[in-house]
Order: C-alpha cells, then structure tokens, then sequence
C-alpha cells in the first residue's frame, strides 16, 4: 500500500476537483491509500453518498486558509492548520507516507518543500519538471520550469540528471535525449552560464546529452528532456500552453462565423475532440518537484478532477520506481557543489 | 526619395528572395531607392527580363560569402567585401542611404551594425522588436528578442521606451500598454534585474506600464509591447512560432489521415487558407533593431520575397516616421547609465 496526501484546498475548482480525482485515483489502484488534507466538515459532505473503499481513505483536518497574496515565508510560519502545510509537515514527520499532491500556490508549495521536507543528499536545488505532449505522439519534460529564476551550470547538469532518471524510470524512456535550452545550436550561445552547462553536460555519463536545443523545436519529438533555468522554462511551457489555447480558441471561433465552416466541421467532430484533449495539458498530469527527500507533485492550479488523478499517478508511479533513491546515487558520482 | 540597402546574400532563400522582395517594394512604393548589394554578375542574371524602374535600383558589388560557422568579429574584420558588411559600411559612411534590409546572419549582423554604425546617443544597447499576430487582430512587439543575452533594468527600461515609440509611430498604435515578461503579475516574481525594472518602469512617464506578463497571455491583445531579456525574449518569440507552426502541421496530418476529415475540409478551405496567413510570421515584416543611429532590419533567415518585402517596407515606414530621432530625444529626458 502507497499512501498519498492530497492538499483538498490550493486550486481553482477546490475542493471539487482533488475530492472527485483521489477517488477516481483510488477506485483504479487497489494499492493507494490517499490521505485528504482540509476542512473536515466540507471534506466530509464532498464524500457523502460517494462510493468508495473507505478503509483507503482517510481525512486530516486542516481548516487554515492560505489567500493569494501570502507570502511563502509567512505561509510556512502562519499556516501550519492549512491543507497545503499540514500535508507537508505530516509528509515530513512520517515514514509511512510517501507522497504529497496539491495543487495551491506554487511558492508556498516549493518554499514549504524545501524548508521543512528538505533535499536528497547532494541535490543543490529541486526543480520542476512538467510534461507536455509533443507531435510525434511523446512527451518532453522541462526541467526547471519555475523553482529557480537564477541557475549555476552545476545546477542545470543536476537538473539534467533529475529529470533524465525521472523519464527514464518513471515513463519507461530510455537514454532520454537531453538537451540545453539557448537561443541557438553552437556550443557558443547563450551567457556563461549555458556555455558552462553545455561544457559540463557534454562530461556528464549519466546524461545522453544531445545538444542545444532552440525552443521552436520543443514539440518535434527530437527532445526528450529539456534543460533550462526557471525563468525561461518557465517562459518556454507556458507559451507553448498559452499558444496553443489561443490557437484552439481562435479556430473554434472561426468555424462558428460561418454555417459553412460549422458544416464542414461536423464532419470532422471526433479530429476537433481529440486534437482539443491532446492539447489538454489537463491530461499530462502535474510538475514534479524533483531533487526533494520525498515526492510532491503539484498540479495546476486550474486542475480539474482528471488533472489530479493524473497528479496522484505519477506521485505513485515515482514511488513505485524508487526515483529518490536513484537520483542520490547517481548525483553521488559527481562533485559536490557548495550551493 | 529613400534609399535602402537590401542584402542579397544571407538567408536560407537567397538571392532570389531578396530581390524579388525588393522589386516588389520598388513597384509599390514610388518613394523607394534600392541598393543591392552582392554578386554582381549573379544579380544582373536574377534582374534579367524582370521590369522595374532601373532609375531607382542599383547593384552594389560585393562577392565575398559569410560562412555559416564565422564568427562575427572575425566577419567584421575579414569580410568587408561581403554582401551584408559593405552594407554596413554604406549605411554608415552614406547620409542619403536610410536603412539596411538583411536576412543574414544574426550575430554578425548585430556585432556589425553595433561596431560600425553605433547608437543612438543615450542609448546603452539595441535590441531586436520582432513583431507577432494577437488574437484579437492586432499586433504586439517583443523587445529584446535576441540582441542582448543578459540585460539591467536599465536596459529593459530603454527598451520599453524604444519599443513603444515603435508601435506608435510606425504603427499607429496610441499609448501602447508595455508589460514586462515575468514568472507571475505580482510586482516581487522574477530576479532582482526584473523587480528593480518592475519599479523603474512604473516611474517611467513615457512608458505606459501595465505590469508583469505571464508568457501565457502573449497572444491576448492585452498588450501591445513586452519587455524582455534577450534570452527568454528569443524563448517567447521562437516557442510561439514553433507552437503555432506544429499545430498547424498535425492538424494537416490528421485532415489527411481520413476521407471523411477531408470532405469537412474541404467546406473549410478558406478558413484554413486564412488561419495558416496569419500566423505566418513571413506576413509580419522583420525584427527591427531599436536604438541604432541608422535603421537596420534583419528578415528570418527563411524568409521569403513577401517577408523582404515587408521588411523594405517597415524601413522605410521608420525613416519616414524619423524614429530615431524620437527615441534620442525621449532617452534624453531620463538618467544617464553607463554600459
């Protein structure tokens, strides 16, 4: 049994969504056991009349509320009776738990994490890895997407490493092909920074390094892993998300100006549905944080039920696969960096 | 009359592309004086049998060929007798030639024009303002985009200056909204380099200032003008691009996969036809490189003669709109920084 916490008041359509997901979660996993963090009374009424096996599902009641604005230092001081904190200090404090999944405030999740849960030995800084689909039917993950605005080159072969392990044991990629995000191929672009990392990376076994890669390509299918600071990844999966939104959105209101288009496109109702759900960032899970002593995945925030399902998979499958353990060991080949 | 320089010699679609580009702006615009420059012999046999006003164009001679692999400082030093370099040197040393067209090399463009034609006085670097199609039919620039890897908040306030006498004077556009690309809206995400521009900019009375940008929101219309470091300003520009132009394929690849998609397509043609023009970025012009005393656009390296021909056409429209003397006297009103 892999037991799982699941932070019921953090994203838009709470506490809805990760209520109806951990069930669904639990219904196809007869080896979860998922733990709700949140107000009691409301968790309690979210479950009545539901089915499911109540002997792997358990409420922890965190009744503080974290607002918008609060800063993660406060958050952590302040709002230990939150769902969010709660989950993290009970992820922290026992053996028998193995992951968190939430999707609230992104800087109180990772300051949190790293204050109070803490980092695998050697691991510098844990960084986010998202996924996102790419054309030929894959996935590619960005590893860091936000954790980090400011990198060392030491950081980015870590990164690389960390997500390298994660797609190859986590998702079955083998030799994932990992790559530098830069403004351009040759191994002279970019800062310091890059031009270190590229040097490094090129001297890093454990990393099938293939280059730089420029973020026009992201979605080829020629990348399975992508390297980069938290600013620009960060920049590079939220284009890519917010372009194709828009794109889908611009189509949608084209075919509606016509009756024409709109006949035309009856035709092809099922191509729209399944483009739209391939799309559908929704359905490629959560950001992992990887590099901490213990899992969290966090969803987006606008997660609906399928969203943190998906969370709670890849927060089981991480597990399952012992990723923590593998990282230490491998990052323990290399020199350690002071931070 | 205005004179401009096209280089013949540079991208992927040379010097076809080129040259027709620039005869197509000769025969729209009366008030255009082109200036070839590169092989003469091969641009005789590009002209030949094509009508145009022999009056307003010349061939400059100018056979040496930048390699893919130069660097740009050697460029500069070796390569004086090249297409895009001999540009350079006319642009500088003729005061009736306006502006250089080029889709060449970006780094040995840039070094090029910084070394030999200089700055606006006050302005500490150039930056690259690329433009790209909103939603809502409008337009929104992208500053820097390239030309500077690591940037101040100084440079990020002068580029939100620049940029938005940009889109108002050679655009039209009113009180153009600037925004600066950041990890989140709140006034303390990102760096130090993006708070400290975060509140310079808010004291900026040139600039109208609405606020950090998530990269998401690009194609919104909510903004007009952003801000960036050259680094994850190429990220936003290229993975929009790059998102847009894969989607558009798979969408290709799954109308042809089935008869029945492909009968519904039919009734949509139109519709597609215009979807794939306007993102298209060859239908936006160039990116034009703010700050310099002379104007230089540089095309995509894939640019086609339509994109030259915009490129043309957005030279000529700065020189008449007398830009640089705008951004000189704006740039004057505030502090002096040193590089």
């Amino acid at each position: 049994m892999i037991k799982i916490i699941v932070d019921c008041f953090g994203g838009d359509h709470c506490p809805e969504a990760p209520v109806q997901g951990a069930l669904a979660a639990l219904a196809s996993n007869p080896e979860l056991y998922i733990i709700l963090t949140g107000d009691e009374g409301i968790l309690k009424q979210q479950l009545a009349g539901k089915d499911y096996d109540a002997a792997r599902l358990e409420i922890v009641h965190a009744p503080q509320v974290i607002g918008c604005d609060e800063k993660p230092t406060d958050v952590i001081r302040l709002k230990r009776d939150s769902s969010m904190m709660k989950g993290i200090m009970m992820l922290r404090d026992r053996d028998d738990i193995a992951a968190l999944v939430s999707t609230g405030s992104t800087g109180a999740l990772v300051t949190g994490a790293l204050v109070r849960i803490g980092r695998i030995p050697g691991i510098i800084r844990p960084a986010f890895c998202p996924l996102l689909p790419t054309m030929n039917g894959g996935i590619v993950g960005i590893c860091d997407s936000g954790a980090n605005v400011e990198v060392t080159s030491a950081h980015l072969r870590q990164f690389a490493i960390m997500s390298s392990l994660y797609l190859e044991n986590v998702y079955g990629v083998s030799k994932p092909k990992v790559a530098l995000l830069n403004v351009g191929k040759e191994a002279e672009k970019g800062d310091e920074v890059r031009q270190e990392a590229y040097k490094l990376l090129r001297e890093t076994p454990s990393v099938n390094f293939v280059g730089n890669m420029e973020s026009r390509d992201l979605l080829s299918g020629s990348y399975d892993v992508v390297v980069a600071d938290g600013f620009s990844g960060n920049v590079l999966v939220k284009t890519t998300e917010g372009t194709a939104l828009e794109l889908l959105k611009k189509l949608k209101t084209e075919i509606y100006s016509r009756w024409l288009y709109k006949l035309g496109a009856l035709f092809m109702k099922k191509m729209f549905k399944d483009l739209k759900a391939f799309m559908n960032y929704q359905n490629y899970g959560g950001s992992v944080l990887l590099g901490l002593s213990k899992t969290v995945v966090k969803g987006h925030g606008s997660s609906k039920a399928v969203a943190v399902e998906k969370c709670i998979e890849q927060a089981y499958k991480m597990e399952v696969s012992k990723l923590s353990g593998k990282i230490e060991a491998e990052i323990a080949k290399y020199e350690h960096y002071e931070e």
